[in-house]
């Protein structure tokens, strides 16, 4: 068994679990399990400092929604995944002022746009409660920032992200972006939502500089899909599931760094997260049902 | 005759002439023409208060480009537009110090593409020398805006804009905009270049915050391209060939707001004029030819 | 007064009545109005060749639903628009058998889009049938072509049609297309639905072969809409306005042949009349409503 | 060792030897190396049954040209590319006659694309050698089709070239697609040129009825690159290279069949090749230098 590397802390957590041995507790982290709209959530706190280094991420609260029975688009699947995206979002939320939705990542790289595709159904509202105040007075001001990639702007997303939020001023960053998950059964089917802030390109690009409540100013919420395994994953993965134990671990880790495994339908699969994300958000954040969602951003 | 509305200090000058008589001398204005590989160059200079009032436009230096015979696609036409465009940007701007090109208006819109289309062709260098100095130190330090639209982000350009200056701390803004013109003749065949800076949306999408060193604390650069005409322009052009003159203007002018008139092929001519200006732009920053910009944004 | 073309029946009809003075009686033609959905409807039969002459078009039904009112969005305008283009097609469709949706023209350029935008929204059932025959048998076989553009193609649509009714042998082919009109007033507000067969290209490109019953050997709908007009129908239109009556007709008619004046906002107008029609298309051949066709084309 | 699918000679070839033990002599196949343009290239002949069962391919000629240096971008890479694609299309295609080129596959779903991409990178020729014959007469016709997804046409591939070669009428079809590998290495490293036809989707999609002279009438040369491999392909390369062998093999086969692997930068790749492919097309039909097609397709 290796240390896979994870953005969910449900998984960091069982790896810790895996590595320390059944008997041994886990201290300084709570883990809670329950339904939301029939999609299972389970609620991982990070108490203090013991919490942060067993599970090698802040303190702070991960709520994972898992989505696997969306796939199957059993009777109102779509609304009842926007209901349990938003209602782990509301939790983690401060209870009223301007927000800044960013969908970071690569809108030409499939597994890379959800952060994206997400923005494309948020409900954008910060120029329509100034320009008609009597019509959208009731709305929660949210503005957008897509933050592009490094090699077609030059700029870090954490850079773009703190500027437009010098201008803008919002009391919340919410960052949506593509994760890397160590088991092959949650790409495309766990979306994770923390109050600790994200370092962009986890998933798929590169490791940069994180956007967070220290370097932005204001709490960032984030969210993440994961949408790729990286092939040693599957690879280990497939072997324990056939038995093998005896392999070199290191080898195989070193080996296919530029290869990447997604569902043979990331196409449609990331579309449709963005669009159960983009919802959940508006979902959280104003007083709207799904086919008034639907009238406004048509 | 009626006062329309132009972007163009070329025509705004031809406008006062017509209004005023061809014996009028105006003062405050100087303007000169020299051709540039080939296309003409118009370089109007509004000098002080008595040009500015004449010409409802800033003090500062317009250049303009007649591409008009580009469409004709003669021998090495799209290297002499390059720097046709890039020799007058070299005029304008500042000789060194870390620049920020400015993609202004709605990719989805094909008129009001240009800018968008302009920043895919621009060589993006700012992340570049940083992460590999040995290679890209002989580079100007660029990086890239594309500044969206304010229904899909609830933000200003002019916001965008400004909190992306306070990162990435440029010496100068180029920012790349449709226009509006009088004359159909000058639709996707001029482009204008000054140091006066820019109301983004002029052409195509509704007035905003200006850019300009007033409002970025950083010289402007603007270039525009006049992609559309209104419909009652065209209407007076094509009644003063016919030879007609006694209409009633102001209710040509009234009617048909809701319309716009365009090349039949504008998707092609924005996507030639994109690459032309980006290059341009490149030519005015870096020390490279075309084949090595080719080479470089492939 | 200038003959100007159009492609719509109503419009000629229109034209004829003018150049013959109100009190001559056009014999051959039969029209008559009503409203479907609340929105008009006029259905202008050519009886004869005395019919064909005076309108310039074959013997056959022309349907065109003014569609002037969908633009205020007022109660249920989506669903009443799909339904009231829906059911003049289904008095022109053959009561059963295979069917070949095409959409012509152009994807790239905006106000040439319409046929590829409604393939989008057409529901293909024909591969289905025969792959899941239980679940699909109640469905009428639909399939589609984009036809696509000569210059990308080197196969004219006509012949592209031709060649796959060779394969599928539908019972019908319903033809989408962009016409052009000589009021600027139904640009985007009018579908016009008839059983005589379209030659692609009408509005934005090139006269070509047409497609019809003569050359396919089966009957051909086609749905066409205006999305531009011309210049001079545009300066002629408002010159009657303004009361003009002198201008000469044939110096107007050939200038800026290569200029085209549409909707600014054209492009969300063929997105939108895209999904009117297609949906129309479904709702005349299929037993479905629309929430059902939105789930099956999610 | 298991019995991985391939749709490469080459590998056929190579999974035959391994199996077959090193000391076999494998008859009714003749393999030659080369290199074109400094790329290698093998030459894969099938010439009898025994050769046919033993690879379980169609006696023909397989060529498969390795471009994994074109990723170093070493010295005219891309030129050199192009023509050690395009000679041995040459040595394939009849001398003379109309060519329609086929691009198999799904746009919207990436390593699926390259067909497509190929597509807008050919230079289509037969609308202008009937329009201006006096210019065009030294080009040999070439028509495209990209035939799209079945869950969009409701057509197979196959029907759509055969009704479309009903029109057309050509000397040869050439179809390029994307094919599946059993090496890691040859993922978007390794294009396949045969004369025996393809069978759609093989790489990406689902079976699909054959293209080839049986079922077309005329020759059919297919250009086929392997995007993706399935996962268990890749556990097992994994294994293999890491010493494993006591795995259940049909385990590993069974699992994951929805996954895929591919590079990271697949979108970049396809693209890449696509224009490869495209030129190489260009090269072995026209008699033109790749800075005349570079004009003639911008």
């Amino acid at each position: 068994m290796f240390a896979k590397r994870t953005d969910l802390a449900l998984e960091a957590r069982e790896l810790w679990q895996e590595s320390a041995g059944k008997t041994t507790r886990l201290t300084g982290v709570k883990a809670v399990k329950r339904k939301q709209e029939g999609y299972p959530v389970t609620r991982v706190d990070i108490l203090d400092r013991r919490g942060e280094e067993a599970l090698g991420k802040p303190r702070g609260s991960y709520l994972t929604v898992d989505l696997t029975t969306f796939w199957q688009r059993k009777s109102d699947f779509f609304q009842r995944a926007v209901r349990a995206v938003g209602t782990p979002l509301k939790e983690l939320l401060p209870t009223e002022g301007p927000v800044l939705v960013v969908g970071l990542g690569n809108r030409a790289m499939t597994p890379d746009a959800v952060g994206p595709l997400t923005a494309d159904h948020v409900l954008v509202t910060r120029h329509l409660i100034s320009a008609m105040p009597r019509q959208f007075s009731g709305f929660r001001p949210v503005s957008v920032l897509r933050s592009g990639v490094l090699g077609t702007t030059g700029v870090e997303s954490a850079e773009a992200v703190r500027g437009l939020a010098s201008e803008v001023k919002p009391a919340c960053v919410i960052a949506v972006d593509a994760l890397a998950s160590r088991r092959v059964g949650r790409v495309c089917a766990a979306v994770q939502l923390s109050d600790t802030g994200i370092i962009p390109g986890s998933g798929v690009g590169n490791h940069r500089h994180p956007l967070n409540a220290e370097t932005l100013g204001v709490p960032v919420i984030a969210i993440g899909v994961p949408t790729v395994v990286d092939s040693a994953t599957l690879a280990a993965d497939l072997l324990e599931e056939t038995g093998v134990t005896d392999y070199d671990e290191e080898k195989l880790r070193a080996s296919r760094q530029n290869l990447m495994v997604t569902p043979r339908d990331i196409d449609q699969q990331v579309r449709d997260l963005g669009k159960v994300i983009g919802y959940g958000i508006n979902w959280a954040l104003q007083d709207l049902d799904i086919d008034e969602m639907n009238a406004l951003l048509s």
